[in-house]
């Protein structure tokens, strides 16, 4: 890579011409070259090539297929490569097209002869699809990792605001009140299942495809196991032909991440609106917003936007290999090339976007005054008149609504809350209401009624929390 | 612009007024009503609307939350309204909207006051998120079921096949041979993580929202676990917001269903190449097939395309409610009634694709004599010589391929296969090369030496069957 | 179709069958027959394929190629046809599997031999195509009138309110006041472009397929002019391979339908924020909301919320199709079966989510009190006295923005307005600085004072509308 | 959980720190910068922003906004950036965020005080949607050319191969005869198509939206016509508000290009097909094909398959953008800085698609022996029999099928094609049946006689080559 801006000169308005430059005077080779080569995405792997080459070369050996002098030149010779990569010394070169056959053509030039024993009973076809399964693995790894910080951010501050009030909104009209933490709580589930979703395609794509070569498995006996185990896999893949060919793997970790990026979207969205000046439920501080060098006091939540905005690449990686993959006949084709850009661009993003979530999570300032006033209109609390009408007075549940109904349609005409409601005007709808019922009256009171499991009582939500922190 | 048929002969006349005509001068109410009306749809939930509505209603009784007596007539009128709807006179109508509705105004026709009291302690909000549950869990296991009598019928033509011989393809070029078993085996796997991924999901999702009542809990004294149980749930959501407004559910089991979609394609897209007179590889049977009357002998692979083209299906329902899920923020949105088209789409389409490719795999006839003989054409031997030179004269793996070129070079100048070449000729190229190198130039010797654990060699297949057969 | 919900029985969860029942049971020809038969999706096209089918007829007539005789008793069967489809008495059948075929089985029992002669020269490939193209020809046209009236709802309350004020947000943050009525003019222009698209892809795909044949056309001396005439086609297409295998024309509409979905979903979004009572910007009548039945002030938003989900359903059905056509060979596949499914859904979708915005839009209510009190909140007029320095002082742009920012600060800290900073304030920043700079510093002047083409200037607003009255 | 590569050996070291390492112990700021700079991917468009700069500062000065000095002053600048820029010592700096702050910064340094009245009158908003705009319109422009280049490139071959039989397929499977020259001529049909789609897209976008500003417009006497002609736009832009907040000009070119992706996939699809050797109807000169160091005569279509994998990246940014724009409120939102990276990647991967195409349809070599040889096969007359019988007997067709059924059959008894049979054969099924009839039984005459306008008989392909010769 070149630190000068090579591509932006293709672009010029002015000259009109193609991408790429004179491409239809090139040799076709060249143009075969440009389509073919992937070396600059694929270098990616290069930890995961090093990794599979040396279980490979320690198997080779062990099963005497190669000659222990000959594993001793390679695995020195493959620390050496890991050492010029790590420095920056590594001389990755467009020539030979991916991570494999660079690696491969520098142990050449490293070790000599012994190299060409590498590749023996191994197939590019294997070495890839070993390689790609390894980073994929790794990157769900990272991301249940991340999940779980987010997580742990979340609960510290659903705890701190356990009995803090908001409203609960329906189609962002007010519905009932809640407390902030739970609230909170709602996305440490979704991102608990999200977690769950990653560690079981981990575990499902866990096995290892080494030794199916080509295509057809390998006449050299070779020990599957042993590579498996040495790679950190439960098995060997049970079909050589699936082992090269399917790249399910890929495409339910991408679902995993469209998933969890769908749930970001929804607390980014949250954000937003709860920044916007008309709700003024939320502030985040200075260095996680963009302001305004004329207009100080604003405050843009760019970087939840940003956040919402990933479910769109992450989506669109997802459908970019679901449609690579359709009607693809067996065993390889050079399509599935094209599996590994989607992958890490989607990473890449969920990436970001989780530690910037998490960032704003632990550092959100919610305006609890704002919120606590919030959830008390609208008359929030008509639910629990009619629940209270239902338990105390046993009417029907329908029949409550009506009286309800009532009430809130006199109180409005007062300009009154619910809970401001005299009681003789209560007593007109149904006689038998009592002074007992403006208990439930406040959304303090509503909420701290909501004892059901799950409910959004203040002790429920410290018992959910609870049990998070036990399993986290 | 033209004389073409005009608006209102669009749709029959007999399916009611035209979804275009007149709309404009309807009353709003009348547009409201079209737009939000969900029962042509929604009203395949009714099985899980009635299950939900019984384990509420013995909760509720069991709980003292209602009478005994009221909760007899509720069950009594519950089991009316199955019987309605079993037998086709049950009154669905759009002015109630929905399945939920439907059958509550059918009960309180029935049974008059008592079913006013089975909504205590409930909400529409946790009564359609249970019922969609419960039908996406159903869906699942139909689902997985159907996998694995796939996997069967593979598993049976496999063991007939497993050592017939067919070419393995990569990029639709004869590679090397592989067994029409094992080929078949291949998808036996695919599919095997199919079901998986759909048991996964099962299993998350198994969880009751049932008591989130509209998004806070409730303040009746209900029992979740009670209902948990009742409906097969494994316990009850740990968040009454999480409960209302997520639908990951059903987003892991379209992406599951698009990712067994995408494994359909691929053997549909197969059968299709297969069925090509070109290829001559494999016929079905006229039952199975389109024909043309003026060309008796044309079999169109209709259904293999079919099963190809519902891939499309399904991962637009996947893309349709990635979409609507986007950004809302919780708990309830209108938006989320979108939900139950594309998965209910999808799934009669993964039903559909999932049944013909049964039928197709139970009776497709292969032609093991064209495919034996493609097996051997193209030099599909070449590795198996390149793999002798290194294990029987030691030679690296890089020099091996290179001496093997030269053979196929010299072969293919003298109009012969690998296996004709005279020893001479080969000696020509490596003076050590013996008799005993054309024990793996056929395509039978180089399939049976594939004896790595999951290669191609029969008795690898075989032993891969048995390890299937023991666990379906 | 029948009354009796037929399908909700399959879903009974007890019984874990199939949604098919016993399916693997039944013969193979069933299982071809449910996933090969469209007649329930592909009835829609019938007014298409009686205007096919009579220009074919007229044209084979003129042609000399059927009996002038024979076209008469066609064309009254076909007459007789329509009756019965208007009339609800056509008996649609799935053993005639699509639209074509029930016709003309319906026609050969009307006039008995004749019928035969009506598909000289003909194929269903040719006349599948023409049919559906027919179809969306008049979905395009139908979408162009239904954008137009949304323009027309659109221009009347824009010119009703091009003086009104309300805030300009970015990033749901408060930036510069601008009018209610240049906001709805900004959709407009949108739903303009959306009608330029349907256009231009109406006027790209209305080519002739008919003649075309089964792909390679016809040896009869057919003149496909003709029948372009009488169908409204501009000519007849130039190739007959391309006229039955591609669905380019579909898949144009279908994007051209999710991008317009996508800005009827910003416009919905935006009703949905202005209707919360956080903002409290608008409110809808109750028979374009719903309600509760024990919150009667509570106004949901569900047609708003509707109309933005649609977007879901209408990109899931361009992915469908983009996914069913990707890499099919020439000339006909079945999988093109699947191409009206998801455009019939997108267009119903479409329909539906434009009426209902139009009724929105007709009716909605501004609280332009509400609205202007937010426009001149939060310093949205910091700009303007950056420009007023930029223009009357000649500060360059970025000095100007900082003596911009001192006066904010200091205004926020004296609790004031920037138009309540006393004129000593400001000249402590710049002496210069007089009286005059009051006159950009409220809303109303600011709105006023953006007078460049396409501006908020109340103006500048109606000389738009002024040119889109001219245009609609 | 495995000894494999750990998460800070993923990314190369030389490229800095890792994505994913260390994160969370770095300051929020960080984070922030991390997930909103934007110069890595908005960099391409530099020549974009120094036009818009350029058109910019001519008007303010012309409008007398600014002093001819200092647009002097300013414009040089830009020339001496664009001369870094194109020697690649301009120093891109992430700190500067964007593409236009990079630039601004820079002639800062270079010019001091007066490039602080370029911003004058313009903002960030309607800037970077200039530039967009731009170089969307610029990649249209290109795409048009290369297209175009491509049905040359078609237009070439199917002249040479305008008689050159193959068989026409459906389902794969042989219909009917055509002419090589008519396949490709169906392609050239698409591509048309396709170029008048990036042709409509932007003469639709090509209007200005400098000068929009902020969202508002500008106070400041600017002539949007004026720099609308400048930058070749047709008019500015009659809304501010959609001026920066709308995107529809990348979603429909994106949408353009997914068209034609699915084209060229499908194209691609066909040359894997016909140079698969169980077809061997064509073949790659080896600097488009890969092959085997072992197998010499092996070519793999790799260009092809990977033009087919193509459409996956595409579709995934169409669907990428979509999904980020759902629901987004006015105006100007932060997700829309994700708009760039999906409109640059697919037109990267189009423009690679569309010269491997052009170079692979140049040159290659269709094996006319074969092709002609399976035009014939199948019975691909058949349908030209029943015509016959039709034409000249006046047999309705659907009789006339029935007729051609039992000579097929009989034919395929005696293991004689269509042609081969014996007229007394052909009497026995109708005794009028002349000697004529074998006229129409070859492949040859079966094209011949295609003469419909759009048909395969050559004379007609000719005539739709020199169509588009005078068009192109």
């Amino acid at each position: 890579m070149s630190d000068t801006p090579s591509k932006p000169q293709q672009d010029v308005p002015a000259q009109g011409q193609s991408l790429w430059g004179g491409r239809f005077s090139a040799k076709p080779a060249d143009i075969m070259q440009a389509i073919n080569v992937s070396i600059g995405v694929d270098k990616r792997l290069w930890a995961q090539d090093l990794a599979g080459s040396r279980a490979h070369c320690r198997m080779l050996a062990q099963q005497g297929i190669i000659q222990p002098a000959d594993a001793e030149a390679i695995l020195g010779g493959l620390d050496v490569i890991e050492g010029e990569i790590r420095n920056g010394s590594f001389p990755f070169r467009d020539v030979y097209e991916d991570i494999h056959m660079n690696v491969e053509a520098r142990l050449s030039e490293l070790i000599g002869e012994p190299s060409g024993r590498l590749h023996t009973a191994r197939s590019r076809n294997d070495q890839v699809a070993t390689d790609f399964r390894l980073w994929v693995r790794d990157a769900c790894d990272r991301t249940v990792a991340q999940l779980k910080d987010l997580q742990g951010a979340l609960l510290d501050r659903a705890e701190q605001h356990a009995g803090d009030l908001m409203p609960g909104f329906t189609h962002l009209q007010t519905a009932q009140p809640v407390t902030f933490g739970h609230h909170l709580m709602a996305y440490v589930e979704m991102f608990g299942r999200d977690a769950g979703r990653f560690a079981d395609a981990r575990a499902r794509m866990n096995e290892n495809p080494l030794g199916a070569a080509a295509l057809a498995g390998s006449p050299f006996p070779i020990d599957r196991h042993m590579t498996a185990q040495a790679l950190g896999f439960d098995r060997p893949m049970a079909n050589s032909l699936d082992a090269v060919s399917d790249r399910d793997f890929a495409l339910e970790s991408l679902a995993a991440a469209s998933i969890a990026a769908g749930h970001l979207s929804r607390l980014a969205e949250e954000i937003v609106v709860w920044m916007t000046p008309m709700f003024g439920f939320a502030t985040l501080p200075d260095d996680l917003t963009t302001g305004s060098s004329i207009m100080p006091q604003k405050r843009n939540p760019d970087a939840a936007e940003l956040v919402r905005a990933k479910t769109g690449r992450i989506n669109g990686a997802l459908i970019a290999l679901t449609t690579v993959m359709k009607g693809l006949p067996l065993a390889y084709s050079k399509d599935m090339q094209e599996d590994k850009s989607p992958v890490f661009e989607a990473f890449d993003a969920l990436d970001l976007a989780l530690t910037a979530m998490t960032a704003m999570v632990a550092v959100i300032r919610p305006n609890t005054e704002r919120m606590a006033a919030a959830a008390g209109a609208g008359f929030s609390t008509a639910t629990d008149l009619a629940d209270w009408l239902v338990r105390e007075l046993n009417l029907p549940f329908r029949q409550a609504h009506h009286v309800t109904g009532a009430a809130v349609k006199r109180a409005e005409a007062l300009g009154l809350g619910l809970g401001e409601l005299p009681l003789t005007e209560l007593q007109a709808l149904d006689g038998r209401i009592t002074e007992g019922v403006y208990e439930v009256l406040t959304p303090e009171a509503s909420c701290a009624s909501r004892q059901s499991f799950g409910g959004t009582a203040p002790e429920q939500v410290r018992a959910r929390i609870a049990d998070w922190r036990s399993r986290l």
